[in-house]
């Protein structure tokens, strides 16, 4: 398939906004949503780093999109669109099929549409940028936290990492169902979207788990120009990840990454209507500790404080 | 440098807009402007296919950014901002501090800001998004070309692919001062901004010339439904690329892509208007041809109809 074969059967179908004109010209048309800001945020993801060589296109899709779609939710905003950007060995047209319908599955889900990308030839990698809403002004900052506030997580942390582990061969005799819940985690985040367009009502800071809990919890704290005590009997981790990690499991789960859930702070006053919204939402949502003046993240364990090894993934 | 090095020291300081954040978070937050829409385009450029293996970063990171800007141009948008998608073999300080420098320049020359980005390890490429703005529903479509219109494109064609066959040695006796011409037209291509952003004046219908003047003059065509008649002895060539191609020049330059000059259909009625503005825009402008009924594009020479071999860059 040429470029222009790609564009016209694969992704065009996908371009359902006005704005997108089916992918027939150089560019889409976003208009203005009044009293509405445009969030925008890009993130790629790379065969070996990302996912492992082998896994299907319609899987990579859904990850690629998920990761975006999970920083939009952490900000607080409705999803909106996307463009996607495929660097690929060779134009295979079961392959982009099989992409395509990752995406068409995805987006539909999410009620957004595709607006436009490119393509190019290279080592398989996927660039996707994608477009929510929030009220004007109203983007949930890493930098609002203050103490005093209490400090949450939505889902379960460390799934995905434990995942890795199994696929990696260091599963050891643990269950198939744990297995599959732990592969099903690192394939396909389960980014709480639902909740996280409604986040802006009450969270003061907010951020993706992508780096590992700890290692973003010290980006919002340095933002905030606060400490985050976390206590780790109250980190949220799944019966799975318990059953492979065991005693273990609280700090390789703080330091795995990859979960995209969100880490948020809110006053604890609002406690009630954030549980309330979470249960509306269909997503867990637990309080893990608190913001306190100073520097850092701590991972209190009956008292004593955790020692955490050097944490959060880096490319380079 | 580690990813986290990489953006507060390299990118944060090119992120100038309120809505960056200074890349200190997720997501880039641009506010809605009234009466406009906002007009998104992304485009990547890798080694070997879009620059030749030891172009240096400066020059890389401001053809990444011009290719972008020049589809905002085709579109009429006034430039915004943009997001860099950037994947390397290794973080090497020298070369991003020189990639920066060349976004720099070229972004105090747009009046835009960085708005976010990824970073990646691989293969050498770059994804560049572009925002722009225009009145609302007025950006200017491939599909608006109707019979009787007047074509026109910006600058001159042919240069960059002229460039690219001096550079792989095709250059035969060229004397170097027509040299230096055609290869910085390949090395940076200098899509005429200040004229595309007032285009949504007068044009119904353009595309950014990337492709090559025939391919993207068809892609016009199709999406408009119209055919596209144009005069080859009135296609603009510089004097150094006929000393390079001589007779076979018109041909050579009407096939050969990575132009990022501007064609565009307009009522004749508006030539005087279109004239004036490409004169205080500093940009040159040339009626080459008519819009007719039909489909397809014809290049005319003394009557006689030149046969086009197979046009269009293809990356598949």
């Amino acid at each position: 398939m040429d470029e222009f074969e790609i564009i016209a059967k694969i992704f065009a179908p996908l371009a359902t906004a006005p704005g997108a004109f089916g992918l027939t010209d150089d560019a889409a048309a976003i208009p203005p949503r009044p009293g509405f800001d445009l969030v925008v945020t890009t993130d790629q993801i790379a065969e070996g780093t990302d996912f492992l060589p082998g896994t299907s296109a319609e899987r990579i899709a859904k990850k690629a999109l998920r990761v975006n779609l999970s920083d939009l939710a952490a900000k607080g905003a409705e999803p909106f669109g996307y463009l996607v950007n495929l660097t690929l060995p060779q134009a295979d047209r079961a392959w982009l099929e099989s992409f395509a319908k990752g995406l068409a599955d995805e987006q539909t889900q999410a009620r957004i549409s595709l607006l436009g990308g490119d393509t190019g030839k290279g080592l398989l990698a996927i660039a996707v940028t994608a477009f929510g809403h929030v009220p004007s002004g109203a983007m949930v900052r890493r930098a609002g936290a203050r103490p005093g506030m209490a400090v949450y997580v939505t889902g379960t942390i460390g799934d995905s990492g434990g995942g890795l582990a199994v696929l990696q061969g260091k599963g050891g005799a643990l269950a198939a169902a744990d297995r599959d819940v732990l592969i099903d985690a690192y394939h396909l985040p389960k980014p709480p979207l639902r909740f996280g367009s409604r986040l802006a009502q009450w969270a003061n800071a907010a951020i993706d788990i992508s780096d590992g809990l700890i290692a973003d919890l010290e980006h919002l704290a340095r933002a905030s120009g606060v400490k985050i005590a976390a206590d780790a009997a109250l980190v949220p981790l799944s019966p799975s990840l318990r059953a492979l990690w065991g005693e273990a499991a609280i700090v390789k789960a703080a330091t795995a990454g990859d979960d995209y859930q969100i880490a948020f702070c809110a006053d604890p006053s609002r406690d009630a209507e954030i549980m309330a919204a979470a249960h509306n939402s269909g997503t867990a949502v637990t309080r893990i500790g608190t913001v306190e003046p100073g520097a850092g993240v701590t991972l209190m364990l009956k008292g004593r404080e955790l020692a955490i090894p050097g944490s959060g993934y880096k490319h380079f």
